[in-house]
């Protein structure tokens, strides 16, 4: 397994002051870098966060190959039913080792596919029930708290959906992902903390846990991105290795070996000039990654910050592009435009699928020159080409270079990028790991569907409403 | 046909001073709005821009009906080798007509599927050759110039494989969309402009012209976005009647019924002040058109402005967001981090899909009081209590909203969206309608490459690559 990091073109030796970084100033921020490991290792080691255990526990990976090869039915769809981190993982995984829709081949059951139910536009669900066969379906419904209204109310119409053809032979055909704990004290003492525990309880689904110390974006090594996984295929043993070995390294304090903490302090440096982050791989394969990505930084890192009575809104906003194919839609406003953008390129260095252009030749200047070349070294010389343009009008860029995209690369790679966020927020002093931002949005979604207990915020939002209305 | 643009919380009286637009300002800007109406109208009279014709070019939409009413073989599969603009208008059509994939269903004659080849990257192609056949497949080859380098060597890998499975009839199975015209002076005279025009006619394809006047990024209503469309089903008639009728409202002053002008009115007034402009449907459907639009923003207003000697860097940098799914991931970022965005929202009132959650209840309070009600209520309700919670946190934003979602409303969506741009470009004194900032990228691409004439680009780089190598 090969991850590398250059940082050579974030440099102000090749953009300018303005625009980037100094060598000594990377070496006066080291000490903060290494002060951000020892906190983040402290505060994981005490058990406040639990991403970084993920891939060592083997009876977690053991209890879902077990499920897997047990399944008692024949299924050619996975249907995934849940929102934010609860399937993005999933999809970068899907999309990272077996390949972006719609360009994966026949639905088999040796090649099941695997739709992910992730929104509640009433045309995407009545499509995507349409498409599959309730037969030939494994559903699951992977919610941490148990009670997003949006899983909730997608699973009560495809648990309705697998009933109206199965009867009660649907809940065997379903499994949920979410917290399993009970209150041991209070009111509630003895109860599920997860209503959708509580539900697989009643109606007997399988069920895996989600450790209460990994949150939503930090979950695909988890049962919420690995039970997927594992149901279309993919070696979850050997994606886990890799995010091991990444483990391992991301405690180092050599900084040649911790890539992880390497780039974040990278990141971290240009961070103050550039408030937009463009994750800009050159792989279709990682386009669902590079959403991944975009949760995972913009929930993680953008927060108000309180500094001494101060309110600070931190940030940078992530931007996903897709090399060479966004060189003809974003690259000239990334070339011209503000220069408000850090980029980031993600490189894979062996594709390992034919590539020849054939050898035939047209009496054509303009097409003959790439006949009997190969798509790899075409891709490449795009990414060159646009890096240099940008180096050349003064745009910071650095390079993350993945030697090939299996399993145990895309393993080690999701890992190195969950450590750098969590080594970026220690330097910027935030909460990396809690997201307060979208409860008021919940509190009115509540009041506006009528939840028992939220009336008075659809009073409120009514109210403003009104008031806006009116305003000029 | 109906579509709203409401601005009411862009209002200084919604979100501040700091962070929103006044009415006064507003009717005061009036004038520059109904200038850069009169200026652009005259210069797409002139014949410099096609894009607003393109609806009534009856016999173009004619000859590609009739072409796609007589292809003499049975097809299931579209291939569509093109990038940038080439590409996004069909995405778009396809994604908001037929839905996203990977719920569009079987793959079936009745039922088409469109295979969008808009990267080089090996994997990726060689996944999509594994997944069609190539005796039911009916490839397109899209390029304006005729030499894109992605194009041209991804076309020539179809070509090859289509050949291999069916000699000579191949040539039967492909159709090109490109500059259909000769030079008409010069060393070249009496030659094509294009050399995909020379292959195709050369190699005996069916071709199809794109106007000089119509760039990429405004080329869906010409042959670039309705020819596939038209071959995998959608109603082109409906399409380009729907963005007629948003074109003659493009031209009225009254800016109550032109609502693309005061659209763009509205997003020049604020967007001095938000250099990020987030697109964010409420809709799976529209989720290609926001790819597209990401182009059209980018490319169109993303320029080097040279101002009385002065150079500035112009453009708001497009992010694409999909509601209610971008709550679990954008949303923490857009309340709490910095206010540096404007959001458009893109609603659609009628999604004409089954969508009752089932109203079984299972004694749970977080899960009962959702069933029986609709995803329709739930989806609304959601953007309603996000657009609140921007609004509670000083962040502006604006809504489209389309009655339904059919070839009329995105055929005239779409309109709206290409009128908008160019009326902002006029307001920004910039060329909306080239892209210089690419060039450079093209020709070190060539370099590399080895396209004669371009070897010093090779040189270039590679000495560039040296010296920023030994940058601190």
């Amino acid at each position: 397994m090969k991850i590398q990091f250059d940082e050579k073109r974030l440099l102000a030796g090749v953009t300018g002051k303005a625009n980037g970084v100094t060598t000594s100033e990377y070496e006066q921020a080291l000490p903060k870098a290494l002060t951000a490991l020892a906190s983040f290792r402290e505060k994981s080691e005490k058990g406040l966060y639990g991403f970084p255990h993920l891939p060592f526990q083997k009876d977690m990976i053991d209890a879902i190959q077990q499920y897997v090869d047990s399944v008692p039915f024949e299924y050619d769809t996975v249907c995934l039913v849940g929102i934010g981190g609860s399937a993005l993982g999933a999809w970068a995984l899907d999309c990272g080792i077996r390949g972006p829709h719609p360009v994966q081949g026949a639905v088999t059951p040796e090649h099941p596919r695997l739709v992910i139910l992730d929104n509640i536009d009433p045309s995407f669900t009545a499509a995507a029930l349409a498409s599959m066969d309730a037969r030939k379906t494994l559903a699951l419904v992977i919610a941490k708290s148990g009670a997003t209204a949006e899983t909730v109310s997608t699973f009560l119409i495809v648990r309705d959906w697998l009933e109206q053809a199965l009867g009660a032979e649907a809940s065997n055909r379903i499994a949920a992902v979410t917290t399993e704990g009970k209150y041991t004290e209070g009111k509630n003492k003895g109860k599920y903390k997860s209503p959708l525990a509580e539900l697989a309880a009643n109606e007997g689904y399988k069920t895996f846990g989600v450790p209460e110390n990994v949150g939503g974006r930090f979950s695909v090594l988890s049962p919420v991105g690995l039970l997927p996984a594992a149901l279309i295929g993919i070696d979850i043993v050997a994606l886990t290795r890799g995010a091991a070995e990444m483990t391992h390294r991301s405690w180092l304090p050599d900084l040649k070996e911790n890539v992880a903490l390497r780039a974040a302090l990278w990141q971290w440096l240009i961070w103050k000039k550039k408030p937009i982050q463009v994750a800009f791989p050159y792989s279709n394969h990682l386009w669902g990654t590079a959403f991944w990505f975009r949760q995972l930084w913009a929930e993680s890192l953008g927060k108000v910050r309180q500094d001494g009575g101060k309110t600070e809104n931190v940030g940078q906003t992530p931007v996903a592009a897709l090399g060479a194919t966004d060189q003809h839609s974003q690259v000239q406003l990334y070339i011209e435009g503000p220069n408000d953008k850090v980029f980031t390129f993600w490189k894979v260095e062996e594709f390992g699928a034919p590539d020849t252009i054939p050898a035939r030749t047209f009496g054509l200047e303009s097409v003959d020159y790439l006949v009997d070349q190969t798509l790899t070294k075409l891709i490449d010389a795009e990414q060159r080409a646009t890096a240099a343009a940008l180096s050349m009008n003064g745009r910071p860029h650095c390079t993350v270079t993945l030697d090939r995209l299996d399993e145990e690369h895309l393993g080690a790679f999701l890992q190195m990028m969950e450590f750098q966020t969590a080594f970026i927020g220690e330097m910027l002093d935030i909460d990396a790991f809690n997201q307060p931002g979208v409860e008021q949005g919940k509190l009115f979604t509540y009041g506006l569907m009528g939840r028992p207990g939220f009336e008075r915020y659809k009073q409120e939002i009514e109210d403003l409403e009104l008031k806006w209305a009116a305003a000029e």
